[in-house]
Protein backbone atom coordinates (compact mmCIF):
# COMPACT_ATOMS: atom_id res chain seq x y z
CA UNK A 1 0.00 0.00 0.00
CA UNK A 2 1.37 3.36 -0.98
CA UNK A 3 0.74 6.14 1.80
CA UNK A 4 0.79 9.65 1.45
CA UNK A 5 1.44 12.72 3.68
CA UNK A 6 0.38 16.14 3.05
CA UNK A 7 2.31 18.45 5.25
CA UNK A 8 1.68 22.37 4.72
CA UNK A 9 0.80 25.40 6.17
CA UNK A 10 -1.96 27.95 6.27
CA UNK A 11 -2.55 30.80 3.30
CA UNK A 12 -4.28 33.26 5.06
CA UNK A 13 -8.37 31.94 4.15
CA UNK A 14 -9.83 28.81 3.43
CA UNK A 15 -10.02 28.80 -0.26
CA UNK A 16 -6.27 29.39 -0.47
CA UNK A 17 -5.59 26.90 1.52
CA UNK A 18 -7.65 23.85 0.53
CA UNK A 19 -6.41 24.86 -3.30
CA UNK A 20 -2.92 24.51 -1.73
CA UNK A 21 -4.07 21.13 -0.87
CA UNK A 22 -5.58 20.09 -3.67
CA UNK A 23 -2.02 21.02 -5.70
CA UNK A 24 -0.25 18.66 -3.07
CA UNK A 25 -3.00 16.29 -3.65
CA UNK A 26 -1.51 16.57 -7.46
CA UNK A 27 1.83 15.59 -6.79
CA UNK A 28 1.02 11.87 -5.25
CA UNK A 29 -1.13 10.67 -8.07
CA UNK A 30 -0.64 7.24 -6.72
CA UNK A 31 -1.39 7.02 -2.84
CA UNK A 32 -3.80 4.46 -1.91
CA UNK A 33 -4.27 6.46 1.49
CA UNK A 34 -3.41 10.39 2.00
CA UNK A 35 -3.03 11.59 5.28
CA UNK A 36 -4.13 15.39 6.10
CA UNK A 37 -2.75 17.13 8.92
CA UNK A 38 -5.42 18.40 11.80
CA UNK A 39 -7.94 21.40 10.99
CA UNK A 40 -6.29 21.33 7.73
CA UNK A 41 -8.95 23.45 6.11
CA UNK A 42 -8.15 26.89 8.57
CA UNK A 43 -5.18 28.15 10.66
CA UNK A 44 -4.77 26.19 13.84
CA UNK A 45 -7.26 28.85 15.67
CA UNK A 46 -6.85 27.46 19.29
CA UNK A 47 -4.28 30.07 19.52
CA UNK A 48 -6.63 32.35 21.48
CA UNK A 49 -10.30 32.33 22.52
CA UNK A 50 -12.66 33.78 20.57
CA UNK A 51 -15.83 32.88 19.36
CA UNK A 52 -15.19 34.20 16.06
CA UNK A 53 -13.70 30.97 15.09
CA UNK A 54 -16.91 28.66 15.81
CA UNK A 55 -18.18 29.98 12.63
CA UNK A 56 -15.55 27.40 10.89
CA UNK A 57 -17.66 24.75 11.77
CA UNK A 58 -20.61 26.13 10.34
CA UNK A 59 -20.03 24.28 7.15
CA UNK A 60 -18.76 20.62 8.43
CA UNK A 61 -21.57 18.61 5.91
CA UNK A 62 -20.76 20.87 2.95
CA UNK A 63 -16.77 19.88 3.88
CA UNK A 64 -17.65 16.40 4.50
CA UNK A 65 -19.30 16.50 1.05
CA UNK A 66 -16.46 18.37 -0.84
CA UNK A 67 -13.46 15.82 0.53
CA UNK A 68 -16.03 13.24 -0.06
CA UNK A 69 -15.86 14.37 -3.73
CA UNK A 70 -12.10 14.79 -3.78
CA UNK A 71 -11.70 11.00 -2.78
CA UNK A 72 -13.85 9.95 -5.35
CA UNK A 73 -12.13 11.98 -7.97
CA UNK A 74 -8.34 10.81 -7.00
CA UNK A 75 -9.84 7.27 -5.88
CA UNK A 76 -8.01 7.42 -2.67
CA UNK A 77 -8.69 7.09 1.10
CA UNK A 78 -8.70 10.10 2.37
CA UNK A 79 -8.15 11.15 6.23
CA UNK A 80 -8.86 14.90 6.81
CA UNK A 81 -9.61 16.29 9.94
CA UNK A 82 -12.61 19.34 10.69
CA UNK A 83 -14.06 21.67 12.81
CA UNK A 84 -17.31 20.09 13.30
CA UNK A 85 -21.01 22.28 14.14
CA UNK A 86 -23.11 19.39 15.82
CA UNK A 87 -25.70 21.27 17.58
CA UNK A 88 -25.78 24.92 18.10
CA UNK A 89 -22.77 25.69 20.99
CA UNK A 90 -21.44 21.91 20.51
CA UNK A 91 -18.55 21.64 18.18
CA UNK A 92 -16.08 18.32 17.90
CA UNK A 93 -12.58 18.33 16.68
CA UNK A 94 -13.42 15.74 14.02
CA UNK A 95 -11.49 13.40 11.83
CA UNK A 96 -13.29 12.14 8.57
CA UNK A 97 -12.54 9.11 6.76
CA UNK A 98 -13.74 9.34 2.94
CA UNK A 99 -13.03 5.94 1.03
CA UNK A 100 -14.01 6.73 -2.84
CA UNK A 101 -16.47 8.44 -2.31
CA UNK A 102 -17.58 7.18 0.54
CA UNK A 103 -18.21 8.36 3.80
CA UNK A 104 -16.39 5.42 5.66
CA UNK A 105 -16.17 6.90 9.19
CA UNK A 106 -15.58 9.63 11.87
CA UNK A 107 -13.50 10.06 15.03
CA UNK A 108 -14.52 12.61 17.43
CA UNK A 109 -10.91 13.71 19.51
CA UNK A 110 -11.00 12.19 22.76
CA UNK A 111 -8.32 13.48 24.37
CA UNK A 112 -8.58 17.43 24.57
CA UNK A 113 -5.73 19.24 25.44
CA UNK A 114 -5.46 23.06 26.92
CA UNK A 115 -1.86 24.70 27.51
CA UNK A 116 -0.92 28.45 26.57
CA UNK A 117 -1.44 28.94 23.04
CA UNK A 118 -3.45 25.60 22.59
CA UNK A 119 -6.95 26.33 23.76
CA UNK A 120 -8.81 23.53 22.90
CA UNK A 121 -11.28 22.79 25.47
CA UNK A 122 -12.69 26.05 24.78
CA UNK A 123 -13.06 24.78 21.20
CA UNK A 124 -13.68 21.14 21.56
CA UNK A 125 -16.35 18.98 23.43
CA UNK A 126 -14.48 15.96 23.84
CA UNK A 127 -15.54 12.86 21.55
CA UNK A 128 -17.87 10.44 22.79
CA UNK A 129 -17.37 8.05 19.71
CA UNK A 130 -14.77 6.09 21.53
CA UNK A 131 -11.55 4.88 19.89
CA UNK A 132 -13.17 3.05 17.02
CA UNK A 133 -10.90 2.05 14.16
CA UNK A 134 -12.41 2.90 10.73
CA UNK A 135 -12.91 0.42 8.12
CA UNK A 136 -11.98 0.92 4.51
CA UNK A 137 -11.06 -0.33 1.33
CA UNK A 138 -7.16 -0.34 2.54
CA UNK A 139 -7.84 -1.74 5.95
CA UNK A 140 -9.03 -0.85 9.46
CA UNK A 141 -7.59 2.95 10.61
CA UNK A 142 -6.86 3.60 13.92
CA UNK A 143 -7.56 7.15 13.26
CA UNK A 144 -6.77 9.39 16.37
CA UNK A 145 -5.87 13.41 16.42
CA UNK A 146 -3.05 15.14 18.08
CA UNK A 147 -3.16 15.18 21.78
CA UNK A 148 -4.49 11.33 21.29
CA UNK A 149 -0.78 10.84 20.17
CA UNK A 150 0.38 11.02 23.83
CA UNK A 151 -1.49 8.56 24.83
CA UNK A 152 -0.88 4.69 25.47
CA UNK A 153 -4.11 3.74 25.88
CA UNK A 154 -5.83 4.95 22.93
CA UNK A 155 -3.09 3.32 20.29
CA UNK A 156 -3.49 0.15 22.52
CA UNK A 157 -7.23 0.10 22.70
CA UNK A 158 -6.86 0.51 18.15
CA UNK A 159 -4.86 -2.26 18.64
CA UNK A 160 -7.22 -4.36 20.77
CA UNK A 161 -10.07 -3.34 18.10
CA UNK A 162 -8.33 -4.50 15.15
CA UNK A 163 -6.84 -1.48 13.70
CA UNK A 164 -4.10 -2.36 10.83
CA UNK A 165 -2.57 1.32 11.36
CA UNK A 166 -2.43 4.36 13.72
CA UNK A 167 -2.87 8.13 12.15
CA UNK A 168 -2.41 10.75 13.72
CA UNK A 169 -3.11 14.07 12.03
CA UNK A 170 -1.69 16.96 14.30
CA UNK A 171 -0.99 20.53 14.93
CA UNK A 172 2.13 20.86 16.88
CA UNK A 173 4.70 23.34 16.98
CA UNK A 174 7.22 25.94 18.95
CA UNK A 175 7.72 28.96 20.59
CA UNK A 176 10.35 30.70 19.28
CA UNK A 177 11.66 32.05 22.89
CA UNK A 178 12.50 28.48 23.86
CA UNK A 179 15.62 27.29 23.84
CA UNK A 180 17.00 25.44 20.87
CA UNK A 181 17.97 22.13 23.07
CA UNK A 182 14.20 22.35 25.01
CA UNK A 183 13.04 22.64 21.20
CA UNK A 184 14.84 19.50 20.41
CA UNK A 185 13.84 17.48 23.61
CA UNK A 186 10.04 18.41 22.75
CA UNK A 187 10.32 17.07 19.36
CA UNK A 188 12.43 14.02 20.11
CA UNK A 189 9.57 13.27 22.25
CA UNK A 190 6.80 13.84 20.36
CA UNK A 191 7.99 11.38 18.07
CA UNK A 192 9.32 8.85 20.14
CA UNK A 193 6.23 8.55 22.33
CA UNK A 194 4.28 7.44 18.89
CA UNK A 195 7.07 5.23 17.58
CA UNK A 196 6.58 3.91 21.18
CA UNK A 197 2.61 3.18 20.27
CA UNK A 198 4.21 1.43 17.13
CA UNK A 199 6.35 -0.54 18.80
CA UNK A 200 4.28 -1.81 21.78
CA UNK A 201 1.17 -2.17 19.43
CA UNK A 202 3.42 -3.92 16.13
CA UNK A 203 1.48 -1.65 14.14
CA UNK A 204 3.01 1.17 11.47
CA UNK A 205 1.82 5.10 12.22
CA UNK A 206 1.40 8.02 10.39
CA UNK A 207 1.38 11.27 11.73
CA UNK A 208 1.10 14.32 9.77
CA UNK A 209 1.68 17.57 11.52
CA UNK A 210 1.50 21.32 9.86
CA UNK A 211 4.26 23.68 9.25
CA UNK A 212 4.84 27.20 9.16
CA UNK A 213 4.63 29.95 11.39
CA UNK A 214 0.70 30.95 12.87
CA UNK A 215 0.77 34.73 14.51
CA UNK A 216 -1.64 34.71 17.70
CA UNK A 217 -3.26 37.92 16.49
CA UNK A 218 -4.67 38.33 19.70
CA UNK A 219 -1.34 39.26 21.09
CA UNK A 220 -1.92 36.72 24.39
CA UNK A 221 1.26 35.00 22.44
CA UNK A 222 3.55 35.94 19.49
CA UNK A 223 2.64 32.87 17.51
CA UNK A 224 3.48 29.24 16.75
CA UNK A 225 6.14 27.60 14.87
CA UNK A 226 4.31 24.33 13.86
CA UNK A 227 7.26 22.20 13.22
CA UNK A 228 5.98 19.63 10.61
CA UNK A 229 8.33 16.59 10.65
CA UNK A 230 5.30 14.50 9.62
CA UNK A 231 6.41 11.11 9.66
CA UNK A 232 5.66 7.03 9.30
CA UNK A 233 7.28 4.76 11.13
CA UNK A 234 6.65 0.31 10.68
CA UNK A 235 5.81 -2.42 12.92
CA UNK A 236 9.03 -2.07 15.30
CA UNK A 237 8.99 1.44 15.08
CA UNK A 238 11.34 1.60 11.88
CA UNK A 239 11.24 5.35 10.57
CA UNK A 240 10.38 4.95 6.93
CA UNK A 241 9.49 8.80 5.83
CA UNK A 242 10.40 11.58 7.62
CA UNK A 243 9.37 15.31 6.01
CA UNK A 244 11.53 18.47 6.84
CA UNK A 245 10.51 21.01 9.94
CA UNK A 246 9.54 23.77 7.95
CA UNK A 247 8.54 23.01 4.12
CA UNK A 248 5.10 21.98 2.14
CA UNK A 249 5.66 18.52 1.01
CA UNK A 250 3.95 15.60 -0.37
CA UNK A 251 5.79 12.32 -0.17
CA UNK A 252 4.68 8.67 -0.37
CA UNK A 253 6.00 5.72 0.95
CA UNK A 254 5.49 1.96 0.40
CA UNK A 255 3.62 0.10 3.71
CA UNK A 256 3.46 -3.46 4.55
CA UNK A 257 1.14 -4.31 6.70
CA UNK A 258 1.73 -7.89 6.44
CA UNK A 259 4.83 -7.19 9.20
CA UNK A 260 2.17 -6.79 12.22
CA UNK A 261 1.57 -10.21 11.72
CA UNK A 262 5.41 -11.10 11.53
CA UNK A 263 6.66 -8.68 14.26
CA UNK A 264 4.01 -9.90 16.51
CA UNK A 265 4.51 -13.32 16.27
CA UNK A 266 8.13 -12.62 17.21
CA UNK A 267 6.74 -10.68 20.15
CA UNK A 268 3.74 -11.49 21.11
CA UNK A 269 2.56 -8.64 23.48
CA UNK A 270 -0.91 -9.27 23.20
CA UNK A 271 -0.77 -12.73 24.33
CA UNK A 272 1.06 -11.81 28.12
CA UNK A 273 -1.16 -9.24 29.11
CA UNK A 274 -2.41 -9.08 32.54
CA UNK A 275 -5.53 -7.84 31.83
CA UNK A 276 -6.77 -8.61 35.21
CA UNK A 277 -4.28 -6.41 36.94
CA UNK A 278 -4.89 -3.59 34.43
CA UNK A 279 -7.75 -1.78 36.97
CA UNK A 280 -6.04 1.41 37.83
CA UNK A 281 -6.04 2.54 34.07
CA UNK A 282 -9.78 3.21 34.37
CA UNK A 283 -8.67 5.69 37.58
CA UNK A 284 -7.97 9.34 37.37
CA UNK A 285 -5.38 8.43 40.23
CA UNK A 286 -4.85 5.48 42.25
CA UNK A 287 -4.03 7.11 45.58
CA UNK B 1 20.28 12.02 43.13
CA UNK B 2 23.34 9.77 41.35
CA UNK B 3 22.03 6.41 40.09
CA UNK B 4 24.34 3.63 38.92
CA UNK B 5 24.18 0.64 36.59
CA UNK B 6 25.44 -2.44 36.29
CA UNK B 7 26.02 -4.11 33.34
CA UNK B 8 27.54 -7.15 33.38
CA UNK B 9 28.64 -10.85 32.16
CA UNK B 10 27.82 -13.98 33.76
CA UNK B 11 30.99 -15.38 34.57
CA UNK B 12 30.46 -19.25 34.60
CA UNK B 13 29.30 -19.09 38.50
CA UNK B 14 27.29 -18.07 40.81
CA UNK B 15 30.35 -17.08 43.30
CA UNK B 16 32.62 -15.76 40.59
CA UNK B 17 29.42 -13.31 39.10
CA UNK B 18 28.48 -11.95 42.29
CA UNK B 19 32.33 -11.45 43.10
CA UNK B 20 32.64 -9.01 39.66
CA UNK B 21 29.12 -7.12 40.87
CA UNK B 22 30.86 -6.61 43.89
CA UNK B 23 34.15 -5.24 42.24
CA UNK B 24 31.81 -3.16 39.89
CA UNK B 25 29.79 -1.56 42.86
CA UNK B 26 33.24 -0.60 44.48
CA UNK B 27 33.61 1.56 40.71
CA UNK B 28 30.58 3.54 41.51
CA UNK B 29 31.44 4.75 45.48
CA UNK B 30 29.31 7.87 45.58
CA UNK B 31 25.74 6.38 43.85
CA UNK B 32 22.46 6.84 45.45
CA UNK B 33 20.71 4.22 43.74
CA UNK B 34 22.32 1.01 41.75
CA UNK B 35 20.37 -1.13 39.27
CA UNK B 36 21.47 -4.64 38.66
CA UNK B 37 20.47 -6.77 35.52
CA UNK B 38 17.56 -9.39 35.55
CA UNK B 39 18.54 -12.51 37.51
CA UNK B 40 22.14 -11.04 37.70
CA UNK B 41 23.64 -13.85 40.16
CA UNK B 42 23.46 -16.51 37.30
CA UNK B 43 23.32 -17.25 33.84
CA UNK B 44 20.21 -16.34 32.15
CA UNK B 45 19.05 -20.05 32.22
CA UNK B 46 16.07 -20.01 30.36
CA UNK B 47 17.88 -20.35 27.32
CA UNK B 48 16.31 -24.15 27.54
CA UNK B 49 13.95 -26.00 29.79
CA UNK B 50 15.83 -28.19 32.43
CA UNK B 51 14.49 -28.56 35.79
CA UNK B 52 17.86 -28.56 37.16
CA UNK B 53 18.06 -24.63 37.38
CA UNK B 54 15.21 -24.47 39.76
CA UNK B 55 17.96 -25.14 42.15
CA UNK B 56 19.17 -21.50 41.66
CA UNK B 57 15.94 -20.63 43.10
CA UNK B 58 16.74 -22.52 46.78
CA UNK B 59 18.72 -19.52 48.55
CA UNK B 60 16.44 -16.80 47.82
CA UNK B 61 16.10 -15.53 51.35
CA UNK B 62 19.50 -15.87 51.51
CA UNK B 63 20.54 -14.04 48.69
CA UNK B 64 18.01 -11.43 50.03
CA UNK B 65 20.11 -11.28 53.11
CA UNK B 66 23.37 -10.86 51.42
CA UNK B 67 22.49 -8.03 49.21
CA UNK B 68 20.43 -6.71 52.18
CA UNK B 69 23.80 -6.61 53.76
CA UNK B 70 25.63 -5.24 50.99
CA UNK B 71 23.07 -2.09 50.69
CA UNK B 72 24.04 -1.51 54.45
CA UNK B 73 27.71 -1.72 54.12
CA UNK B 74 27.79 0.65 50.78
CA UNK B 75 24.80 3.34 51.95
CA UNK B 76 22.84 2.68 48.49
CA UNK B 77 19.54 1.54 47.76
CA UNK B 78 20.09 -1.33 45.86
CA UNK B 79 17.44 -2.70 42.74
CA UNK B 80 18.63 -6.59 42.52
CA UNK B 81 16.52 -9.74 40.56
CA UNK B 82 16.81 -12.60 42.26
CA UNK B 83 15.53 -16.18 41.43
CA UNK B 84 12.81 -16.90 43.76
CA UNK B 85 11.31 -20.18 45.35
CA UNK B 86 8.36 -19.41 47.09
CA UNK B 87 7.03 -22.46 48.32
CA UNK B 88 7.76 -25.99 46.45
CA UNK B 89 7.95 -26.02 42.68
CA UNK B 90 6.56 -22.52 42.65
CA UNK B 91 8.89 -19.84 41.52
CA UNK B 92 8.95 -16.36 40.82
CA UNK B 93 11.39 -14.06 38.88
CA UNK B 94 11.34 -11.40 41.83
CA UNK B 95 13.24 -7.62 41.92
CA UNK B 96 13.84 -7.29 45.93
CA UNK B 97 14.68 -3.70 46.65
CA UNK B 98 17.47 -2.93 49.73
CA UNK B 99 17.36 0.65 50.53
CA UNK B 100 21.01 0.96 53.34
CA UNK B 101 20.26 -2.58 55.12
CA UNK B 102 16.17 -2.40 55.34
CA UNK B 103 14.30 -4.66 52.54
CA UNK B 104 11.95 -2.06 51.03
CA UNK B 105 9.88 -4.17 49.01
CA UNK B 106 10.10 -6.71 46.13
CA UNK B 107 8.65 -7.01 42.99
CA UNK B 108 7.06 -10.43 41.16
CA UNK B 109 7.70 -10.11 37.60
CA UNK B 110 3.97 -9.68 35.72
CA UNK B 111 4.47 -10.45 31.97
CA UNK B 112 6.18 -13.66 31.51
CA UNK B 113 7.30 -13.84 28.14
CA UNK B 114 7.81 -17.75 26.48
CA UNK B 115 9.68 -17.24 22.93
CA UNK B 116 12.66 -19.82 21.53
CA UNK B 117 15.44 -18.92 24.01
CA UNK B 118 13.54 -17.18 26.64
CA UNK B 119 11.58 -20.41 28.32
CA UNK B 120 10.46 -18.24 30.71
CA UNK B 121 6.50 -19.73 31.25
CA UNK B 122 8.76 -22.75 32.01
CA UNK B 123 10.53 -21.34 35.47
CA UNK B 124 8.32 -18.30 36.17
CA UNK B 125 4.37 -17.93 37.92
CA UNK B 126 3.47 -14.92 36.76
CA UNK B 127 3.63 -12.50 39.65
CA UNK B 128 0.61 -11.66 42.07
CA UNK B 129 1.60 -8.46 43.72
CA UNK B 130 0.57 -6.33 41.06
CA UNK B 131 1.99 -3.00 39.62
CA UNK B 132 2.99 -1.06 43.72
CA UNK B 133 5.81 0.99 43.64
CA UNK B 134 8.56 0.67 46.58
CA UNK B 135 9.14 3.19 48.63
CA UNK B 136 12.84 4.02 49.58
CA UNK B 137 15.00 7.03 50.67
CA UNK B 138 15.52 8.04 47.48
CA UNK B 139 12.01 7.93 46.37
CA UNK B 140 9.01 5.59 45.14
CA UNK B 141 10.60 3.46 42.67
CA UNK B 142 8.57 1.89 39.54
CA UNK B 143 10.65 -1.42 39.63
CA UNK B 144 9.48 -3.88 36.68
CA UNK B 145 11.44 -6.40 35.10
CA UNK B 146 12.27 -6.82 31.52
CA UNK B 147 9.54 -8.42 29.24
CA UNK B 148 7.39 -5.99 31.59
CA UNK B 149 8.95 -2.88 29.78
CA UNK B 150 6.65 -3.55 26.76
CA UNK B 151 3.78 -2.73 28.39
CA UNK B 152 2.62 0.73 28.20
CA UNK B 153 -0.15 -0.81 30.56
CA UNK B 154 2.74 -1.29 33.68
CA UNK B 155 4.57 1.68 33.45
CA UNK B 156 1.60 3.87 33.23
CA UNK B 157 -0.34 2.07 36.59
CA UNK B 158 3.28 2.70 38.15
CA UNK B 159 3.07 6.15 37.71
CA UNK B 160 -0.78 6.28 38.63
CA UNK B 161 0.37 5.01 41.94
CA UNK B 162 2.83 7.56 41.90
CA UNK B 163 5.79 5.96 40.74
CA UNK B 164 8.81 8.89 40.49
CA UNK B 165 10.54 6.54 38.44
CA UNK B 166 10.49 3.62 35.73
CA UNK B 167 12.98 0.84 36.65
CA UNK B 168 13.77 -2.10 34.68
CA UNK B 169 16.42 -5.25 35.39
CA UNK B 170 16.58 -6.96 31.69
CA UNK B 171 18.37 -9.52 30.02
CA UNK B 172 17.80 -9.25 26.05
CA UNK B 173 19.67 -10.35 23.24
CA UNK B 174 20.74 -10.92 19.82
CA UNK B 175 20.64 -14.48 18.11
CA UNK B 176 24.08 -14.09 15.77
CA UNK B 177 21.67 -15.08 12.81
CA UNK B 178 19.56 -12.52 12.50
CA UNK B 179 20.99 -9.68 9.78
CA UNK B 180 22.70 -6.46 11.07
CA UNK B 181 19.41 -4.66 9.93
CA UNK B 182 17.08 -6.52 11.98
CA UNK B 183 19.34 -6.39 14.89
CA UNK B 184 19.32 -2.93 14.86
CA UNK B 185 15.68 -2.34 14.43
CA UNK B 186 15.69 -4.93 17.80
CA UNK B 187 17.76 -2.51 19.66
CA UNK B 188 15.79 0.65 18.71
CA UNK B 189 12.61 -0.97 19.56
CA UNK B 190 13.78 -2.15 22.93
CA UNK B 191 14.80 1.47 23.64
CA UNK B 192 12.49 3.35 21.68
CA UNK B 193 9.27 2.04 23.58
CA UNK B 194 10.95 2.61 26.94
CA UNK B 195 11.61 6.00 26.40
CA UNK B 196 7.43 5.89 25.11
CA UNK B 197 6.66 5.17 28.15
CA UNK B 198 9.17 7.45 30.20
CA UNK B 199 7.63 10.27 27.92
CA UNK B 200 4.09 9.32 28.08
CA UNK B 201 4.65 9.41 31.93
CA UNK B 202 6.78 12.18 31.94
CA UNK B 203 9.13 9.76 34.27
CA UNK B 204 13.33 9.47 34.24
CA UNK B 205 13.59 5.66 33.51
CA UNK B 206 16.38 2.92 34.14
CA UNK B 207 16.70 -0.04 31.97
CA UNK B 208 19.95 -2.69 32.81
CA UNK B 209 20.72 -5.29 30.27
CA UNK B 210 23.18 -7.96 31.00
CA UNK B 211 25.77 -8.27 28.23
CA UNK B 212 28.09 -11.13 26.72
CA UNK B 213 27.09 -14.35 24.71
CA UNK B 214 25.82 -17.16 26.74
CA UNK B 215 25.84 -20.77 25.12
CA UNK B 216 22.65 -23.09 25.10
CA UNK B 217 24.25 -25.56 26.58
CA UNK B 218 21.31 -28.02 25.71
CA UNK B 219 21.92 -27.11 21.95
CA UNK B 220 17.91 -26.12 21.39
CA UNK B 221 19.78 -22.57 19.97
CA UNK B 222 23.38 -21.23 19.60
CA UNK B 223 22.85 -19.26 22.30
CA UNK B 224 22.11 -15.27 22.99
CA UNK B 225 24.14 -12.58 22.48
CA UNK B 226 23.23 -10.17 25.27
CA UNK B 227 22.98 -6.33 24.01
CA UNK B 228 23.93 -4.45 27.24
CA UNK B 229 22.83 -0.51 26.24
CA UNK B 230 21.84 -0.17 29.48
CA UNK B 231 20.94 3.78 29.64
CA UNK B 232 19.03 6.27 31.82
CA UNK B 233 16.39 8.70 29.98
CA UNK B 234 14.85 11.82 31.64
CA UNK B 235 10.71 12.52 31.64
CA UNK B 236 11.00 13.84 28.20
CA UNK B 237 12.85 10.33 27.37
CA UNK B 238 16.00 12.02 26.49
CA UNK B 239 19.18 9.93 27.13
CA UNK B 240 21.30 10.53 29.96
CA UNK B 241 23.50 7.28 30.03
CA UNK B 242 23.92 4.54 27.25
CA UNK B 243 26.14 1.83 27.70
CA UNK B 244 28.10 -0.09 25.41
CA UNK B 245 26.59 -3.30 23.77
CA UNK B 246 29.33 -5.46 24.59
CA UNK B 247 31.33 -4.67 27.89
CA UNK B 248 30.86 -4.91 31.73
CA UNK B 249 30.53 -1.45 32.80
CA UNK B 250 29.46 0.42 36.21
CA UNK B 251 28.63 3.94 35.59
CA UNK B 252 26.62 6.82 37.13
CA UNK B 253 24.71 9.69 36.27
CA UNK B 254 22.69 12.97 37.56
CA UNK B 255 18.75 12.29 37.80
CA UNK B 256 16.62 15.51 38.56
CA UNK B 257 13.32 13.93 39.73
CA UNK B 258 12.09 17.32 39.71
CA UNK B 259 11.78 16.88 36.24
CA UNK B 260 8.78 15.14 36.28
CA UNK B 261 7.02 18.49 38.20
CA UNK B 262 7.63 20.83 35.23
CA UNK B 263 7.05 18.16 32.81
CA UNK B 264 3.56 17.27 33.69
CA UNK B 265 3.08 21.01 34.23
CA UNK B 266 3.74 22.12 30.97
CA UNK B 267 2.70 18.47 29.06
CA UNK B 268 -0.46 17.76 31.46
CA UNK B 269 -1.26 14.42 29.99
CA UNK B 270 -2.90 13.02 33.32
CA UNK B 271 -5.66 15.38 33.40
CA UNK B 272 -7.08 14.59 30.20
CA UNK B 273 -6.88 11.08 30.55
CA UNK B 274 -10.28 9.55 29.16
CA UNK B 275 -10.87 7.18 32.11
CA UNK B 276 -14.33 6.47 31.16
CA UNK B 277 -13.73 5.15 27.91
CA UNK B 278 -10.86 2.81 28.52
CA UNK B 279 -12.71 -0.54 29.55
CA UNK B 280 -11.66 -2.19 26.27
CA UNK B 281 -8.05 -2.20 28.27
CA UNK B 282 -9.25 -4.84 30.64
CA UNK B 283 -10.05 -7.15 27.90
CA UNK B 284 -7.61 -9.54 26.20
CA UNK B 285 -9.27 -8.22 22.86
CA UNK B 286 -12.22 -5.85 22.36
CA UNK B 287 -13.91 -7.95 19.04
Amino acid sequence: MKVGLIQQKYHGSKKATIQKTLELIEKIPNADLIVLQELHQSEYFCKSEDIKHFELAKDFNLDVEFWRWVSEEKKVVLVTSLFEERAKGLYHNTAVVLDRGRVAGKYRKMHIPDDPGFYEKFYFTPGDLGFEPIDTSVGRLGVMVCWDQWYPEAARIMALKGADLLIYPTAIGWFDKDSKEEKAKQLEAWIKVQQGHAIANALPLISVNRVGFEKDESGCIDGIRFWGNSFVCGAQGEMLLQLSSDKEEAKTVELELDQTYEVRNIWPFLRDRRVESYECLLKRYCD
